[in-house]
């Protein structure tokens, strides 16, 4: 059956699957990209065979990476708006849809940045955690508003992400102040704002982000900084509304330990996992393309984006 | 006027300004080690000259390293025994104090690790920042006990003294799991108790200890896991009960970023203190060879060791 | 006027009455059933007339158990869904919206069972308070799902419906510790979760359930265990929405001390509320069939259930 | 273009800058007229001719208070109903617009009493800072309601307003304890209900209102006292969705250190900030004429009222 | 060799051992008195014998309740005060000793009831846990000076002690409300003051009491009320100086489950600690016979009654 | 029996009940004195009649205030050191024990300020509440280390005490600013300590200080500053070793609402507490001439004061 797939999807799939197409908002192009083209190309005769042929090109691409969270979002995107009773009404709805969520997508991490934007002072110092492109656009946006931001970046062990950041900041000549992520608490005395990004936003308002990110948030409220996580709705998460909890991956255990280190020190489990959990209660805003929100009401959005409770994906049905 | 020093002082001095002599209590047995040889050798002929000459001796030895605790805790202990009418008794006292001192300084650390081990259970979990031998002595005495200890071992940027602990315990045969320093919040729902040395223990309760203990105890308090800290009374810091606060030493930058990364990254500050301070509300007990004290009645054991307010060092008479 | 009354209806406010008719869910069940065969049976001729009868009718029900909170819900439910121009249409719309709500009523603890369970992973211990069907379909969705469960229960003086809770997790064969109410704090260092159901949902987020949650959440938080809330949008109470309190039974005395114990002690007040109240900060998740809520959200999905603020119940216009 | 401007805009212009027109709610209540009667005497000829001509009107009357919360919500309220395709129903549509917006503005502040009101029972003793209708009137509905209000109301220095406050409670006949700020923990004991209102509220639920609120609603928390804000949505932010912070005015300083005092103690700075922000978690309810929301979920009722993002204001396009 | 024993010393140490003798108090003034009347008929003739005879005396006393709290400390009172170079002169002094820790203890109570009741006020309503005759002893105190004193009695599951407090509160004519444990977090809001009793103290500040004590006080301090604990010196627990724990003892789980209650419910674990553990954070004073203490020096006063540091016991040695 | 009552405690005893005499230190001073001249020139001709002459001296100037803190301690230090055999030995230890309890006095605020210095850096930010000389001798003393201060001055209602604080700190070119009490939270921010005096320090480590210091460092404890408290131990209150509460003064109410104000607003109550109590648990150091404390630990310093439990005062042996 999947004969009918155009290789666009196929491509679109393999690239996804084997990395070379990284980072949220560029996979969800490319599947939505994909799914578009497919439709272009269907040479379904029924609706029903219509329908059927652009699911089966939405599972196929959502398999690629199962627990990525842009990805089906782009899907249910594009497959919610399609309707209609004739193919060409059907075609014409993927077409489209497809193009409005990556026309809204490209303008949603401008739009979010100038957002959070609005929440910093000239003259504010942040603290950083990772790399985050939505953090980043934050300050970025500040910049063009005339304020003057400095940053102090945590190195962000195992893979010391703060010194991607630490090199873009440089670029745009905000002073930059490095630190291990061991030292956090002393230097949120001189911290205005917390700006971390997400990986994903859950439904009880919890923030999944880099390894780090909760305890350092709850350090942040202990001294009294407020702390923003930025966060395009790219990131929610919907399996979280009915209860669903986000996988978190265990990474290679040498980017903590390397083989050498690790046989100097004798016969040690590791531990790597990618992300953590931070509870609501230790968050002051996150920032979207859509508004910033208190993390407990962002299930309000959710379910505006996605609906209520759904037994199954669209691609399932 | 320092042509009377012996040459185990100026030796002693060389070494621990070296480096050569290193670890708080080692610092602190070589110099009573070398003020008892100046008594020994002393051809003072009044007691006036006798007490010059050993004072001379302390100063000399207290300003190799002038931010250390553990050296003039040894130096005080000495001259505050000194005492005699005529230079026989004094030169008595004096050798005898430094016999004493080395003698506690021998048991003490396994007598704090004792009733440190009696706050373990078997089975009970523990988590460790940085290397403290004072610390390893709990899980010593535990083991000796016939207690079954596991470890969640941080790795402790920027140097990594996680790796001798690691490789410390697994001698002992401990189960060792390592983790990088951001993990600690997820780990903690796993450990039964967080036990750390210190540098320094002060007046008000505050523990100085190696950079990010402040931020995990206040993280451990968070998820409800008690923190215990082993500090012999050597790291006792007496000018604190003056309110002078103890200064945090700022180490090498290449520590935490090394020359190559920094190029890359482009012209940023580095910050590296070695220390931070941890308030007394985050440490549930102090464990010493004279007992365990909440950190909030340590200060009358120092009154008890130290004496009362003092304007002036002995040295400095 | 009332002789126009459907038996269906004064037997139903009976049995409501004499409470032979019990628990949220069934109550309003019977409420719905009973206006549909109103609605059925109604020889009105005229729309106001029907209109009359169909609010007098709910407006009998609801006097049975005026504090109650899923029986006005029910009544609510149908009532919103009453219109037409003629007769045939306003019974048609209340026959239907009798269905449709029991309908909904009927897959209602299942869904949110599915959702709760979702939230629980294999191998967690819940502690429970109380008697909750609503949290055990969460247990239930769990065991179904393949996941292993073991349980904390308290007794919850002084009807002990701990023992129903006990019973009820045995025979799916879910190990079960039992323990008074005052052990609670130490039992949490042993559990994932707290888990328990609700009387009524307030506005502001307050969750108003068996006495003792409240003093259970408090501690659940202190010691970092999450608190979920299970609770079908039926206990919803859309008189919070106007700032309305909701009144807190005191029952029989007699409960808590016995006539013959009360003799022994002396001339004693005795004081038994049924609930508590326990303010949202210290809940993590309400769950209910439409999906899982922060405590600060929940007044939005009551909005949409319930309409905005309103002077006059639907039974009173 | 500015000449088709009606007397009754300007008018309103001058008195609103001259503030002879004070008060959120008057002044939303005199710029609505304003802009019914501009409609009511619009020459324009066409409908673009219309359109500008309103938009010119409120672009005056938004420039002579800036900062104010309530002028742009009354502004935008009339201007998002404008709508027709001639002439003639554009004007209907502003003069509708106009006297539903000050229809309900009239009955909001009651309709937010009779809620605020259901909170308090009988015999409640509530702690008031600052002056505001809005609060009073949760106190005047109670009142007529037939329950005991006693208050302590806190002087609320600089200005004293709070004897404004004790003026009119004495009117009604309710008992008044009269505090200096600095007495509000201990009085808090003897409280049942912190009861403020607001300037503004933002997006993230934080509260915007005279200095000192934030103060009182840390202690209220620690002293277990519930904190009302009662604010209709007249005040709400709408630039707060989109990140925007409340600018905080700074007011004259003689309002705390009149001249001569002045001179008496020598050279020093005064900063005399009118109000500030109290975060969402120190907040118990928010009492709208919409009914009472958690802080955290206001930005919904935000979101319904004003739409989502938006670049720009009604009177910019 | 225990052929020399009294038959005092055996006797109590039988009736000790049956539970005749109950009572911190009493099996302390049981222990002392025997210790005295074994020194008073003492036949030994060499110093060494005389020691060895009332060691083993004591140690035989201490090992008819070796979990206990006041039984050591009775012993190490008396042993410690055991000197003299010739037998006279050491029977001499264990018997003083004896007499005088009688003395002391009978004093104590009332002392430390002399102490807490300063801390109540006149109208002041106080909340219990238990039974505690220490507590009560407060109580009794305030009433003589001529105090009015109401309680909230908690019944305390399982085994109801509270009922023995209110049964003696009625006696002395104090109101007294009833309720069950579950219900006193909603009661802290009429209370003045948490009162409990103490089964040991520990030198890291913590309070071993009846289960339940410290989600009681967990809840005081979230509620604001201040929370006394009346404990004499006597139960100071001195192993504790060196980091040992308190054993938790297990009771019998009839006491919460009786077995045809538990027939009924089918087979599940049942577990009744006796104690549990309340850290010092949440304590506002322990109150004893030699003044009131923060929890946190406590320690110093057992330094000042037992010592430093000590291996053994002195009946050990 | 009182007509060999020296003129100069006569005198003295009527400057401090009419309040010539003022502030803690002179008052201590002045009593200290008094008994010294009553000893010089006492013809009492026995042990006894000397020994009643100074207890009466020191009982009628005790009864000119009889809840001060520093009068009594003055008498009870030269009551305490009162012994000998013959009346010439008791004459001279009571005038030696007042000159060495003036002399002490004379150098117990230097001593205390040094030590408080050294708390502060260079460049920090203080907040001040009232007028404490003990406070500012901190500041001082920091200035004379070279150390740049600068200082937020709260104006404290009702008397504005912070004018004179300002003042002081004016004339030492310590840059200040002015904020009224409601501003303080806003502040902290800027604040790096929390700086204030105290009016007694309780045995339980509570901080009796101007009514509005604990609502402070609650805040301050919130925001992450330190809160410091300057207090001799003239200070300290030994009553409270016993359980006793302090007092608190109500002071006059027109300080707060003038009666031409009062006349405006109606019939209302005012109250004016001149103090409040802060928890230990909010304080982070006392700082006494002594040293600094821990406030959990002063209890230990007083019973070295002042002795174990007392149940008289020596005046009234």
């Amino acid at each position: 059956m999947e004969r009918d797939i155009h290789p666009a999807v196929t491509d679109a799939a393999d690239d996804i699957a084997d990395m070379e197409v990284r980072g949220a908002a560029t996979i969800a192009d490319a599947a939505a990209a994909a799914l578009g083209e497919q439709a272009e190309a269907s040479e379904a005769e029924t609706p029903e065979a219509f329908r059927a042929e652009i699911r089966t090109a939405a599972r196929m691409l959502h398999e690629t990476r199962p627990t990525a969270v842009s990805l089906p979002n782009a899907l249910r995107y594009v497959l919610r708006g399609m309707n209609g009773e004739i193919v060409s009404e059907l075609r014409v709805s993927v077409i489209e849809g497809a193009v409005e969520f990556r026309r809204e997508l490209d303008h949603a991490q401008d739009n979010l940045g100038q957002i959070g934007a609005n929440r910093l002072r000239d003259g504010d110092t942040i603290m950083t955690h990772c790399h985050s492109t939505d953090a980043l656009s934050c300050v970025r946006n500040a910049l063009d508003d005339g304020k003057e931001i400095s940053a102090i970046v945590k190195e962000t062990r195992p893979r010391k992400q703060g010194h991607i950041t630490a090199k873009q900041l440089r670029e745009w000549d905000v002073p930059v102040t490095i630190i291990v992520d061991n030292a956090a608490r002393r230097y949120l005395d001189d911290t205005d704002h917390v700006l971390v990004g997400a990986d994903a936003i859950a439904a009880d308002g919890s923030v999944i982000n880099k390894i780090g990110t909760s305890g350092l948030a709850v350090n942040a409220r202990e001294r009294g900084v407020p702390i923003m996580v930025a966060a395009q709705t790219l990131k929610f998460h919907p399996g979280t509304m009915t209860g669903h909890t986000v996988e978190i991956e265990m990474r290679d255990e040498a980017e903590i330990l390397p083989d050498d280190e690790r046989a100097e020190i004798g016969d040690v489990t590791v531990e790597n996992p990618a992300f953590d959990v931070t509870p609501p209660r230790y968050v002051d805003a996150i920032v979207t393309e859509r508004g910033q929100f208190p993390p407990e009401s962002v299930v309000t959005l959710m379910r505006e984006l996605f609906g209520d409770y759904h037994a199954n994906e669209p691609w399932e049905r």
